[in-house]
């Protein structure tokens, strides 16, 4: 890979010059049909309406020549094909491959990494086994029973993204198959779910990649006291995702294993055994496929190097606009499907753990910013919300609308004239619309200043195949930025001065009881957080 | 009311100049046990710990300066006593009184606004009387059996802010009771809640003050049929919460009716029957007089003229230091607790749609930043995802923490010496710490800056008069921001033009079937956006 400093590329120079006067979508001319027309990109089923961002056909050039220029299409290869890209040069680091495309390429003849894919082809074959053996009367519980209910226990990468996907696919799950998930340390999160459950026929799927975290092992023995005051025995109702040779990895004490892999990091790990057992379990076998058919394709489709054409890098490059060059400190994705409710949650996780960084694949400072802060929630709901500060603020926020054409149920009235189904759609381009365009009125209380750029990326419904080729073009947006921005997008190291001064605090925390009160001189910070926060 | 332009006040000239050097928390002293005891600010159940935000004494002196100058509490006052600050001056405006308050002013014996609260006293009776029809059995299904559920079907204001309470407290429901809520136009969203109920042991609550939300109308349609559908008569399955006179106001069509009051905005309208009602009939009326009178007791706690002695005013201030003075564009609430998983999005509406304004109660641009973009998810969830760039990202993001010293279930386990709720306090305090001091290491990329703001709010249980004390405390910060910023917290006017283009665009669809295509040439943009969108 051949990245440079964000701030040396002379198309950044360009990209700067041209944010001094950037597009004006409030102006007569600023929206006709013709570039409604013109600033559309179609891939994977998906199109990419972008008339409504603040570019031209100038900046357009400038960013396809901040894309060569970096070589970020040349970086998502070397990615794919296995290239050693998490690390720091010179530093300490994971210095991990990063691989969560090669469990989607399975579909290929010719693996860009033949081990991870063979591998993930393995696990593949071991889920459809284990999905037949639930179906055929194998798998069952003490009383002969077929199970009901997943419910996956895991924090993170092992939660957010199968939690937002299984959510969006709910509509699809098999008669009597149903899935919940444990994440939090916070003890009532387990009593809440475990309450409504008739143990006897739930399967706990416990994912930790390391075997080591904190909440999820503290959530397992929960569960275990659980199973084991209701007379049930856990190993029969226990299953585990983890790495292989973790302390996890113990045939004794789960009914089923499966493997996770170094080079696949957490946030990337929805496609991986991570995600894909629940979603089995709920969907069928065949589901599994057509959401990894659905990444693969974008897999594929990102490799191509002219931005207008590839939808995860134009993405990636209207919001580099958006950020470094029009200022704008944060992204809302706001999709116009209750199913999606929780895509963004994941996509907080995926980008900002990726992307919020500070120094450089080089281990320097960054003179630029770095991810953006991701939010959001789905529409309608929120224009009944936050959308007044989106139109009216002072902070603009850029917007990636997400919309299907037609409903999953197909359960539909019109009123008025009109389905729910256009409503919705309908909703989600009027406010497209507004934000670009602005309106002018005497009242300067209902005038509007237009110029908040958006873009909709719709397609025609939410489908398993669907919802893999959303989640990859995300992915692969977030890979390309940090690409942009020579940083790591790949490691987490801000995670842990947290978990060490938790451990610190836990540690005074076991051992309050046996000492006397300390004098307030000797005290420490963290003793007199606690005292203050009424835990000592 | 005496409120100015926000840029003309002094202390906000003083306060500029202490933000050229703000506290160094990452100084070998900048966190000690001093401060940590000192910065603490207590009352009604909570303590605020704000020893981790970048302030001196200085600083809150002149904070305090800003506090008097812009009269920030008699403006409250104003607001509690019926003063119309809902307007624009010499604009048209609601030009309304702003009275959620007087909703909880039923337990002084000399209430503020004696009008409001009258009939606030009279709407709590005719709940009471509901709820006992509810266990005596005078209001029941056609097959004499009690109702089991309650579907509430609002949005915005008529949701967020009762599901986040309905989830808060869900741990107390009454055995047998349970609530669901319908907001989005999405029909996924319908169908999904509708799929999995006994329509038959099912009551629905219509929640709209107009009687013309488009959202929640179309949605009652859908029920309605669905209730048709499964044999039964919709009478005899629907109440309303709505304004007097309002197309809802119908006897005929629902079983009971609530009324909401224009001086109480969706947003702030929780503790109106907007969402006693359904919190009523999952947590019993007992449980609607202890949410009022957590609510209440913060209601005159913010009175208090002493920054460091009122929790709402002093956030209300630490936020504008953040915000104006530090220069951070977002502020995350971040709850310790499961339970509030969906406070942070109720948070989100109730701050955006209040301050992301432009304009001053003048009707002048301002100069200076109103509301900040308002995000969350609950710990430890999210130290697991977006905790990475909030303590490595280039954006500085401040961030609330949240948390109480006991779980509500009570179930729990020690694990390696300490329980889970010991874990999660633990790890709030732990991030605050860390996101403060910061720490430094050899390795650049294991480096952490500090100085990231923060503070910690705490109290012993969520329960409902806690759950109403911590709404309360959000809603008067909100409210104080509001007046310092000299803009009209209480119209939501930047909501109008999407629902005007997205009417112009539902007109278009609903003739689309009748025309002929309409020539290039001849397109206006709507047109064009839903030719491309795939919707003509």
């Amino acid at each position: 890979m051949n990245l440079q400093d964000f701030s040396r590329y002379k198309a950044v120079a360009r990209l700067t010059s041209l944010a001094g006067q950037p597009h004006d979508l409030a102006a007569a001319d600023g929206l006709d049909p013709q570039r409604v027309a013109a600033y559309v990109c179609s891939s994977c089923g998906y199109d990419l309406l972008y008339a409504t961002q603040r570019v031209n056909d100038a900046v357009l050039d400038a960013l396809q020549e901040l894309a060569d220029e970096a070589g970020l299409v040349d970086a998502f290869l070397a990615m794919k094909t296995g290239v050693v890209i998490n690390r720091i040069d010179g530093y300490a680091s994971e210095n991990r491959q990063v691989l969560h495309t090669a469990c989607r390429d399975v579909f290929s003849g010719n693996p860009l990494e033949p081990e991870l894919t063979a591998k993930s082809s393995q696990e593949l074959a071991k889920l459809q086994r284990f999905l037949s053996d639930l179906d055929n009367g194998t798998i069952v519980n003490a009383q002969g029973q077929p199970f009901t209910t997943m419910v996956q226990v895991g924090i993170g990468g092992s939660d957010l993204g199968p939690r937002a996907l299984y959510l969006a696919l709910q509509r699809y799950c098999r008669q009597g198959r149903s899935a919940r998930f444990i994440a939090n340390v916070d003890p009532d999160d387990v009593a809440a779910v475990l309450r409504d459950l008739d143990l006897s026929r739930t399967l706990f799927n416990i994912v930790s990649k390391s075997g080591t975290t904190l909440e999820t092992l503290t959530n397992e023995q929960l569960v275990k006291a659980q199973l084991l005051k209701a007379g049930l025995d856990p190993a029969r109702h226990m299953i585990a995702v983890t790495g292989e040779s973790s302390p996890m990895d113990d045939v004794s004490k789960y009914r089923a294993s499966f493997y996770m892999y170094d080079s696949i990091g957490g946030r990337y790990s929805a496609t991986s055994m991570v995600g894909l057992v629940t979603l089995g379990f709920v969907l069928g076998y065949e589901a599994v496929r057509d959401i990894l058919a659905g990444a693969y394709r974008v897999d594929v489709a990102a490799e191509e190097r002219d931005i207008r054409r590839n939808i995860p890098l134009l993405l990636a490059l209207l919001g580099i606009w958006n950020h470094n060059f029009l200022g704008c400190a944060t992204v809302a994705v706001l999709p116009y499907s209750q199913a999606l409710c929780r895509f963004p949650a994941h996509l907080q996780q995926c980008d900002m753990e990726s992307n919020g960084k500070s120094v450089t694949r080089e281990g320097k400072n960054v003179s630029w910013a770095t991810g953006p802060v991701v939010w959001g929630e789905p529409g309608t709901n929120g224009q009944h919300a936050f959308y007044q500060l989106i139109h009216q603020g002072t902070e603009i926020v850029p917007v990636e609308f997400i919309g299907f054409r037609e409903s999953q149920h197909g359960v539909d009235l019109d009123v008025a004239g009109t389905s729910s189904q256009q409503k919705l759609v309908a909703n989600m381009l009027a406010q497209s619309l507004a934000l670009a365009v602005g309106k002018f009125d005497e009242n300067p209380a209902r005038r509007f200043s237009g110029n908040r750029p958006n873009s909709v990326l719709i397609a025609d419904r939410l489908t398993p195949e669907s919802m893999g080729a959303l989640l990859a073009m995300y992915e692969h947006k977030i890979a390309f930025q940090g690409f942009c921005w020579n940083i790591n997008s790949f490691d987490q190291e801000g995670v842990q001065l947290g978990k060490v001064l938790a451990n610190r605090l836990l540690a005074i925390i076991a051992e309050g009881g046996n000492q006397s009160q300390p004098k307030e001189t000797s005290l420490h910070r963290e003793e007199a957080m606690l005292i203050q926060a009424g835990m000592l």
